[in-house]
């Protein structure tokens, strides 16, 4: 669209006025980032000339983001996911190099102090699910075991809900445990299934209008923390996963893609649990951390 | 900040892809929006090397403002105008060309049906200020006379308050009328007053972070309507006020600045009426409208 140069300049000019009032921001830091915020949502208004009912249903969206959003729903954290910005942020943040693990979204489902488990115990808690094995190492960037680190894992069950989902007080599908002196750890979860985010509120609905799709690719999710190495939080995903290329978060990266090998009824596991007439899955993940500072 | 390439390039793909995410949206208006606010939300992401902490503090601000908006507050619209998004839509907007009267923003404080007076009739309906006359006319681009304009106005009391804010039921401070057969209009009202926009919740916070004032220049809303023209939303600002140049929401434009003259005590009034033992002021606002269509 052509803009004649009269109206160029009395948008330019609004614009610069605009970024010139925070000449005076005592935060260096913070004014980098409000002028640049400036400076972007004005060129958008401008290159899309947003009408005025487009402003008002902005607004309105908005809004009804603010009042869906409770301590047990986030939507606009599930607004930066699907608009790939969480995943943005991660990435810019991201400093892994070489062989170190990568980071992925830490998503809505988190939960401070989960219950702690033994190495090879079993986050489920009755969360419903195909069990799987989960095993691997934790080590730093120049291949130092790393023994007691911790490691925090949670995951949805079979139908696709987290535990704080079912709106009662049951903790399911989570827990906490530490590395062992040689560094490995492992546990019973549940092979992860796709499932769809919170698509009843406003970003699903734009979701819906956009055409795409609310289900994330079926994964794990991971915090691994150590003293004098980055906390690392991620994911694993199931490689063959239908929603891999289609992640509703963006999530994805080829380095976090696992094989989950389905054990037929009756192989036996590895730590002698008896699995009674149902298959179950097993993987590995090796976690590299990078050094603080790195 | 110099970033390295390969780290550029995994920064580049993941926007892209979440670009292309948009391909099959079936509204060509909706995709063309997502995809421009994509392109901005990254590029700035990028820009200032987002950190996650500062990203979740912006989580946290939107979730502030959508739990203190409500039906009489509405937070994300004064987000909009310190900003100065607000105005940069009335901009792109505003189509107004050669004579005719500019528009500004609209404010969260017009309410539809306000009380029908005639012509000279009083606006304030107890709200305490000096008293204002103001009289114009309204014609179209042509010059051409507009009888029975619709003409709504509404500004704040000698508080900075408008009736909406004191939570009870009152009207007050705000009126309609249409123009006589000459396309003149009159009506007492109040002289406009500096005020601070509602600085109580994060906004508020926001403005007294980067080092901004929350007051408003001084001003009176007019809405002005008639069939065959495109309606104008508008203010008038108070020549000489001390915020005519930091306006909290950007909305001043020189057009709209109108002496307002003070009157001695005991000044006789245009319409007769007696205001005894206080200065009154009067001003004056010829409005031009712009066909539809133009």
């Amino acid at each position: 669209m052509t803009v004649p140069p009269e109206q160029h300049a009395r948008e330019s000019e609004l614009a610069d006025r605009v970024e010139r009032s925070f000449d005076a921001c005592p935060d260096p830091r913070l004014k980098t980032i409000m002028t640049a915020l400036v400076r972007h949502l004005h060129d958008l208004i401008r290159e899309v000339r947003l009408t005025e009912h487009e402003w008002v249903q902005a607004i309105d969206f908005l809004t009804r983001c603010g009042h869906i959003t409770d301590d047990k729903r986030q939507e606009f954290i599930l607004l930066s996911d699907v608009l790939g910005s969480s995943m943005q942020t991660v990435t810019v943040n991201d400093h892994t190099r070489g062989d170190a693990t990568e980071a992925t979204v830490f998503g809505p489902f988190f939960v401070a102090g989960s219950p702690e488990i033994p190495l090879g115990g079993d986050i489920a808690f009755g969360a419903a699910g195909e069990p799987c094995w989960v095993e691997g190492t934790v080590t730093g960037a120049a291949g130092e075991i790393i023994p007691n680190a911790r490691v925090e894992v949670w995951e949805a069950d079979e139908d696709g809900l987290y535990d704080v989902q079912y709106g009662d007080d049951r903790s399911a599908g989570r827990a906490r445990l530490v590395t062992a002196d040689d560094g490995q750890y492992s546990f019973w979860g549940l092979t992860p299934t796709p499932y769809p985010i919170p698509h009843d509120g406003p970003v699903g609905q734009l979701l819906d209008a956009v055409g795409r799709s609310p289900m994330r690719a079926s994964h794990l999710h991971f915090r691994v923390s150590h003293p004098g190495y980055r906390t690392l939080v991620t994911h694993i995903f199931v490689r063959g996963d239908p929603m891999l290329d289609s992640d509703a978060v963006f999530g994805v990266k080829p380095s976090l893609v696992k094989d989950f090998m389905r054990q037929p009824i009756g192989t036996p596991t590895p730590d002698g649990r008896i699995i009674a007439g149902r298959t179950w899955s097993r993987t590995r993940f090796d976690i590299v951390l990078t050094p603080t500072g790195a």
